[in-house]
Parts: structure tokens; sequence; C-alpha cells
């Protein structure tokens, strides 16, 4: 950590700054300019809180050059995660290919979708019981039965079930799902992430709309810090001022974050994009830019869908898109 | 509501879509161009669900003409909506200040700083028990004890209290507070903002970091529609690129939702900027435009406050503040 | 193009707004609701000023849902559009490989880039003469000297140059550049493009930092108005909060920009990350999302390069990309 | 600036980045922790390209401690600039207010206005004769007539005379215009600032949609290395995700840009909110949190102007609002 004072600081205030950072265990290197005086801090910077340099008096600016994560960090555990769900493994070189529709609709629907997107080559199921929606008039799931009807298709297809959680108090339900997302508008839902960290169940925590990769590390390490090493990331757009896509797909996300942290990371390009005639592109890039796998939903009649229709793509296309996937895949060196 | 058909549309898809909408009760006109077919919806579109019409193979875009908000539209509410909480009014003419520490701290803290924003013109008291804070490292607040203090604070000197709740379970001890704040990151936890709706306290609702006016309307609509008719919205500054300023404040909200709906709308010019040095100009600047009040972080020893402190403003300074804020909602003809 | 009135439209207003659109040859159908009445236009919107009509006291809102854009709208020229520059063609299926140093810094130092390019299957070389740089007091460029270096790489090479212009004055140097880059910062420079839709030559059109698609296309229009087809758009990746990237890649323009419009699309991921590293997991997604080409800063002494060091990869690393770039392109179907 | 270096560096490079260092002419203080050493560089870093350290193997990252600008910097030329435009004041504690229409229409037209505005206490009149329009079709200004017009205006009114220029090459036509404006898609357009800074005309420049204050600032500062002292910054909205506004108003512009530079600040309401109703607010606003002046697009007839009517608001508005104005700016204490 960097801190930079200002121009003659008051000697006692920097007396008392330099005897709480010794408590702090610390060592403190200055470097004295002609305008600025900088501190060179050094030993574990990652749990001073960094508001508390920064507001006084003087301060000018505190840098950060340790990440302020420790568990999420590739420094501290320089091999990659690899998660087991069910009967897949998320990470290691493997692809992981989680399919399925929005919401669940009716048991018809998800073992029909299930055993499509299996056949295509999916490893995955996912399926929306309880919703996010932005309006209380939208339809919010089927909740508890929606659940029920997923762990029917998996007892069919034999597929690990990928779906959403909403609020810690959900938490009972969700004892057979393998994978607990958490979506986008609770990323830095900290009561819950502090609840998922208290499981041993793998978390799906996706990008929120306005996170950094650090917040997103962050809200990782919320999970991580209580105990839970099974965190998978997932990119899912951004806002930005581009309003052709609902969202703007960052795949830069992934040598990023493939850099800073050992966690895998998953790309979702149906709710990026918004539009499924975009999903198969932007699924191929992200193949080759190195995810480790892909979430895509897929519908057998998106025009009848509950929501996120026009983002889904129908199994036909899912199969089409699989083969080329997996052939992308093995291009850049990866297991298939 | 606007549909606007690809060329040359299939007619049976066409047909089940005019049976559909029918089914809705809206009326559906026709508009036969060239390269498009364009449909206009008369009639009461706000519960229809524009993804269910997108997702059509035969639709090229759909556009809203109606807000898909109705109890916190203008529209439907012309005048203003005034809220008591504790023994002020919000809305409706007058100007609120909210003030107080990021974080409660300790008993002589808090009413230190009550009696002194109290003294300066301050109409309630703010204060952190539960924190949401991005590093699990981080304080995290005084919470339960933090709430027992801000109600001593209460009893001390009558100020209503403003404080944050992060999750629905928490709301049995928030009984006695008088205006339950939810974060930035909160703003679309549809489970949280469900339960608000079922009380009938005053809603202090910040507005997400990368959410829209009508997103920010939309969450306010969930409180709304479930019985509570208390929502304050709250500007706190939005994520852009700009990075000297933790965020960017956006002023342009207060006429913009004024506009758009009977809601009061409160500035935070605190957390915007993440400076105190910048808070007095922005809060002129709000007050100026037209803000119903203000919330801003004052700590008496911001160097030392547990969170924040950057932003925090002294009690001698927000009692200047205070004085120039009232001299400007004067010229612009508010009460005083 | 629907506009939505206000309720209750001043009569007189409404018939001169009827009378003047008549006047535009385009044909008014009104629909007539409870709160609104929407008016949609028939016939050929594309040249009329959408503020104008926005402006009237009557209108609520004017909404296009014709493309403002014409030469580069794919509805009227639905065949992709092949560029030809020196002996290489850019667009319909081919793999444009455009590599080189950010600047040019010498004879020795240009043609050695550009005989290891071409080794390694660049298509095009890439090298900047004069040099849009943030600050006044950073290397400019070699200038003149820099345009007969390029040429000097191209006797030896036979590669087409591609090159930055900055100004429409100094278009008579570029008289034997094969093609002319008009950089992020000049997008919107509309002197610069009218000039340059005055040339046959081709166009290399980077979006901007904060440009939306259709502001690229509308610039491309510029050009393309002017009378000159060989416009290639290029994206460098856009401005938002993230701040561990330089930019944020948006590769979605790929399969958007495809389907609005005929022309190539070039990728620049050097720019968009600014980071090395990043460089060849960019690339690798940009093709296999089916972008046209890519245009690849390499640099023999990245670490001595006398701007954009950070960015550049090394021509044995560029020898490896251009490889596996080969294989993506001819698994997704590409020509090579 | 601080560079962090990776871990175990080469020696090798290492001395060679001291040795070149030293050549710069500035002190370097290693600081040495367990995972990072950090380099403290001491003396002038203005002119340091960062790029050149940020580019070298051994090195992690580089932060500027110094800002990059040096003529624009309140640290080296601490008294406000106060700028003279025929017969006013820009800055220093005055109310500048610039007024007139978006596009010089006609001379009964440009005339009349400029008489209202000034009997409203308009201290400047604006008037675009060049105009930059996103789509080649849109009206381009009357171009020199619109110059000729404009200093008609000034001879019947004395009022100094502010309008835009879009190419160096236009120069000798703005030799009687008393403030040149550079247009937000020009602000780096750096050939053309180049050319301002070899001129001793006050130059208006509007930041970019994209550019953050540290941008903005340097490129005043390329006006101001070229020897021309007198620059007005202008903040007329950034791009964000918002979409209800043209743009997003960032008024924090104004304490943050005063406490890092000496130049007056002037806000344009009208273009970056897109809406005249919104103009008032915006612009008592920007006068309450301290900004030397305004720019407001006012027309006679907004419905029939040739461009930007929906965000003009009439001679009479104006009327009421620079009252208004003026009153806000007397209760902050500034000059009137």
């Amino acid at each position: 950590m960097i801190v930079i004072l200002k121009e003659n600081p008051d000697q006692a205030q920097l007396d008392s700054l330099l005897t709480w950072l010794k408590e702090q265990h610390v060592d403190v290197h200055p470097t004295i300019g002609e305008h600025h005086t900088i501190l060179g801090l050094i030993g574990d910077t990652s749990k001073i809180d960094i508001d508390l340099i920064s507001a006084l008096d003087i301060v000018d600016d505190v840098r950060r050059v340790q990440e302020p994560y420790k568990s999420a960090n590739r420094k501290f555990h320089p091999e990659d995660t690899v998660i087991t769900a069910g009967n897949t493994r998320i990470g290691g070189g493997s692809l992981t290919l989680i399919a399925g529709p929005c919401s669940v609709e009716s048991e018809e629907q998800i073992i029909g979708i299930a055993k499509a997107v299996k056949a295509s080559g999916a490893t995955m199921l996912r399926g929306g019981a309880f919703k996010p929606r932005t309006s209380p008039y939208a339809f919010q799931g089927m909740q508890i039965e929606g659940i029920r009807l997923l762990l029917r298709a998996k007892e069919e297809t034999g597929l690990p079930i990928c779906t959403e959680i909403m609020d810690a108090s959900q938490l009972p339900l969700f004892e057979d799902i393998d994978v607990l997302q958490v979506g986008a508008r609770n990323m830095q839902n900290f009561p819950l992430l502090k609840a998922l960290g208290r499981t041993d169940k793998p978390v799906l925590l996706k990008r929120g709309m306005s996170a950094t990769y650090q917040d997103l590390l962050m809200s990782a390490e919320y999970v991580l810090a209580g105990g839970n090493p099974n965190v998978i990331l997932c990119e899912r757009g951004i806002r930005t001022f581009e309003n052709y896509t609902r969202n703007t797909l960052d795949l830069s996300i992934i040598p990023a974050v493939k850099a800073l942290s050992h966690l895998p990371v998953i790309i979702d390009p149906s709710h990026a994009t918004g539009k499924a005639s975009m999903v198969p592109s932007m699924a191929r890039a992200a193949v080759a830019g190195g995810a480790d796998g892909l979430i895509i939903e897929v519908h057998n009649d998106p025009a009848h869908a509950k929501c996120d229709g026009p983002q889904s793509i129908t199994p036909a296309a899912f199969d089409t898109l699989a083969g080329e996937l997996m052939r992308i895949h093995a291009v850049i060196g990866g297991e298939n």
C-alpha cells in the first residue's frame, strides 16, 4: 500500500499515523519529494481499511499495491480451482456447457429440454424457479414447484442442476440443487453471500451490471472467507451506453480474471446480448477466448417462453452450436 | 405500446398474436408501411410482459409508450407525495436535511453528532448499524447495538432516525426506526422490497449504481404495489468512466423524476463524490436544482471514522452549509 | 418513424405538423388512445431531422423505426462489401491480419517487423506516422518521415500499408498509402470524414470510445454519402467503469453490425485491452466470433517502443497467434 | 511517480531502468517488500512517458502522483484565471451567461434573439454557423454566412460572440469572433488544439462525451502549451447508461476541476439534458454549485429551430431564469 501525504503534513498527525501503522504490523518506508512525501507500506495490508487512512487530513491519496482479496488471489493459490458438481467438473481445462430455459414452466417442458441439451453435450441443466424481475407485475417463477420439477429433470437425465437463489431464507429448499446461482442484482447482497459461505455448495456468482473485476472477486472473497471454496465466476454483461444489446458482454474478463484468480470463469451470452441471433457468435468467442464454460438459455418454444424468450435459442440451434464449441475448444488445446 | 413487425410476417403467427392481444384487453391499430408494419396497442399495457411479444419470430421490435410503472406514475397521481416520519415531513416544498455519521460507533459519538446537527437545522438523523462493505474484512457495523444507540439518540434529540436495512429477516429490529434505508446494492433485492411493501414504514430507496430512472421507479413500484405508499427516492451517484469522484452524481434525476413521478427525491452528495471537499458545492446544487432534501455524512472526527471518513464533513462545516442551503431554498421559493 | 403526441394536442399545431409531413412525402397513420395519440409515418424517413419534430410543443416523443443510415444499411445492400487494398481483400470470408508497431521509429525497425509479420501470415502492415497523444509532451510520431519509411517497408515486402490520418490537410501525403485509418478520437471529425468521402481510398474507421453502433454507422455514412464505398469498421474498445483494461472490448459489435450493415468489421485487441498478455485471448475470441480480421500491435522490442509498448506483442508471439487464428477461422468455416 | 516491480525482477533490466531514470533527472527511492518492490520517483515527472516504463517486463504497474499537466495545474498557478472576451470577463467571481440559438438561421432571428437575451442579462451571444451533425443528411449550418450574421448581431448589441470552429483551416474566418468553441467531438482533435494554441483567442473547450477531468485538462494543456493562456472549460454532459437525458450532466466537475486547475468552468445544461424543461433546474444547480457561468440555448421559436429545438428555451423563459440565477449567485457570494 502506498500513502501519498499532502505538502507539509502536521507532524503530530504524522506521528500518530506511523504509530497506528506499526500496530497493524506493517513496515513503513518513506520517500520524500519536493511536493509529496510517499509512504510505502510493507507487510500484509489486505485487511487494512483503506478509508481509515484516506480520511486523514495529512493524506492526499492512498493506493493499494497488494490486491484486497486473499483467498481468491492466484498469487496465494497458483493452481486452477476445479469444482465438482454432481457428475461434472468445472474448471481445469474442461468445457462446461450449462443449458436450459430461463424459467421452469412445466414438467414436460423442463424434462424435454433437459433431454435435448444433454444429447447435444450439455453438462448441466439450468432453469429459473425463483425469478428476479424488474417489474412486480411480471412472472416471478414457479418457485418451490419449479425446484421440484428441476429435481425431476435431474432424476430423468442425471444432469446436475444450476438455479438461482434470491435470499438466504430459501437455502433449505436448495438442499438437492447442485449449483446455487447468485444473480447479478445480488452480487453484493452480503447477507446472502455470508450464508452461502457457510455451506459447501458450488456457487455460480454472476458479475453485477456495474461491478469491476475487483468487486466481483471481493464478492467471491465473502463466500471463500466463510469457508466455502467452491465459487464459479460468471460474466453476463455490464451496463454501458450501448443500447443495441441488453448489456455489453465483457469477454476481457476471461484473461484478466484468470490472471488475478484461480477460480473458473463461465460466460452467459444469452443475458448479455439479449438476442438469440447473437448468442452463437459470442459463445464461440468465449470458448476461443479461454472461458471454462458457458451458460446458455435454450427453450423449445422461445416465442412462448414466460420470460426472456428473445434471447433463448432452440434445442436444434444449441445442438449445432455445441458441436462448434467443442471443435474450437479442441483447437485451443482444451479437453473434450 | 408499439409493435414493429418484420417484413412479410407469417400470417398464422400474426393472427395468433392479434388474438392474444385481444385477450389482454388492448386494441390494435395497424399501420402498414413498405418495409415495416407497425401495430399501435391502445389500453392498459402496463402489465403486459414486453418480452413475450419481443420473442415472437414475426416481431422486429417492441417499444413502450406508456410507462411500465403505475403507482409511482405522476400521470395517475398528479400531486406530490408528502411523507411523515416522526415529527418531520418529506416532500411538498419542505427541505429535509438528514445528517449523521456513516456508522454508529458509540453512544457518545452518535448523541454528540445528533445534537450538533439538530442545532444546525437537520430534520433527521442518519447512522449505519448494519453496513454493506465491499470487503468481508472491513468493519460491518455495530449491528443490533447500533440500532439501540440510534434510538437513544432519538430519545435525546427527538430527531427521527434513518438507517439501512440489509435483509428482510432484520425487520423486527427496525420496529422503532422511522425511515428504512435500502442501499444502492439492494435496489433490486426483490424479496426485501416485497417485505417492505407489506409494512407502512417510510422507505428511503437508493438508486443502484447502474440503475436508470425507470429501474429506480420500478423498484419503488415493488414497494408501492405491496401497499406501502411511503417511498422516498435517493440519488447517490452512478458508475461511469470518471474515477476522480467515487461515483458521478446525476442531479438531472431531480427534474426528470419529478416529471415522471410524485415521489420525493433526496440527494446524497457524500457517497456520490466520496470527498468531503466536494460535498458543500454539490449540496447547494441539489437544493437549487429542486431536491426535496439531502442526506449528508457528518462526523465529529472524520479522520478516525470507522468507515467513509474521507467523505464526512465536520459538524462545523455542516452548520455553515445548512445556512447556505436554507437561503438557496428560500430564493427558489421553497418553504423553510 | 413514430410520433407520440401529448394528451389533448393543440389542433392548429397538429394541422401544421400534418401539412409539413405531407410536404416531406411521408404518409401519416394515426392511432388514437386514451392518453396518447400515435402517428405512424410511412415512406422514406431516413432524411427527416428527428429534432425538428421532437421540438414541437404537442409532441411527447419521436422514435425511429427505419435506421437513419442508408448507404451503410444491409437492408438496401444485402451482400457483404469486399474491399481491395493493394494485393489483399478485406471482407467476404477472408481473414485480414494487420500487424505492426504502434509507431514507426526507424527504417530498420519497420522493415524488420514488416518482414517478420509477413512471414507469420500478416496481410497488411500497420504503423503510426502521425500519432494522436493525450499529452502534448508525448512523442507525436515521425510524421512525414514515418510515411516515407512505411512506403519503404511496402517496397521491401509487398504488404499494403494502413496508417492514421489526423487531418484533411494531410491527404496529399497519403497518396501511396493503401488504407487510411481514422482514429477513435476523430470518428466524428466531420470535415475529415467528408474529405475522405471525396477520395476512393479504403478507410479504416475506428469506433469512438463512447460511440454506439449507430453512431459508428452514421460516421461511415458520411464517407459513403460522399461517394467512397470503401469503409472498414474497427472496434478498439469503449469506455466503461472497468479500469483494469484500458477500454472494454465490445465483441458483440461483430454479430450486431454484420446484421445491420454490409461493411467489414476488424477488431483491435491491442488498444482495447492495453495489455500484451490479453491480446492472444481476445484475438482468438474475435475470429471465433466472426470478425473479418484483426489489427494487432507487434513490436520487436516492446520495452523500448516509443509508445504503447505495454500492449505490443513480439513477432514470435504473433507467429504463434497467427497460426491459432487461422485454425479457428477454418473451424468456423472461413477461407484461409 | 511510483513504479511497482514484479517479484524477482531481472537485475540487468532493473539496472538499465535505474540508469535511464537518472538520465531523466529523477531521483529513485526504493521500498522493498515481500512480494513487491516499489520505486518512488522524485523530481519533475510530468514529461515522463508512463508507457515507456509500463512496457518493461520487470514492471507490474506505474502510477502517477504528480498530475501530467503543468500549465493547467493550480499547484503551479494558484490564482483563478480571468479571461477577457470583448467587453466581458469570464472567471474570478463573475457570472457569465452565454445565450443564443443552436444555429444561426437568419439575420432577423439572430439579432432578435441577441437583443432579447442581452436585455435579460446575457453577457455573450452564442450561435452555430458550422454545425457538427451526426447525420450527413442533417442541416450543417449556414457556415460563412452564419459567421457574417453573428458579427452583425455583435454590431447591433455589443455582445461578444462565441461560436464553434470545426477545423484549423477555418481559422481565418473567425478573426472577429471573440470566443472559439471546440465541440465535444473535437476535444481530442490535436491538430485543431495545436492551431488554437498558436492564437491568443479565448477557447471554450467542451468536455468530450467520454473524457475524464484529466483528459479535459490535458486537452487544455495542448492549447496552453502552445502559448495561448485563454482556455475556458465547459461541461456538456457525459455518456452513461442513462438514456432519459441525452447525456448525464456531471456537475461534480465544478468543485473537482476548480481544485485541480485555475481555469474557469462553464456549464451547458441544454446539450447535457436535451430537454428544455430540465434546463432551468440544472442551470440553477450549476450556479449554486459554483460554476463561472452557463451556456444556454435560447430560440424564439423552438418548434421551428433548424436543430436542437427540443432543448432550447424561449427568451421569456430565459428572462425568468436569468433573474433566478443572479439571485442564487448573490446568495453564494458571487459578484453580479
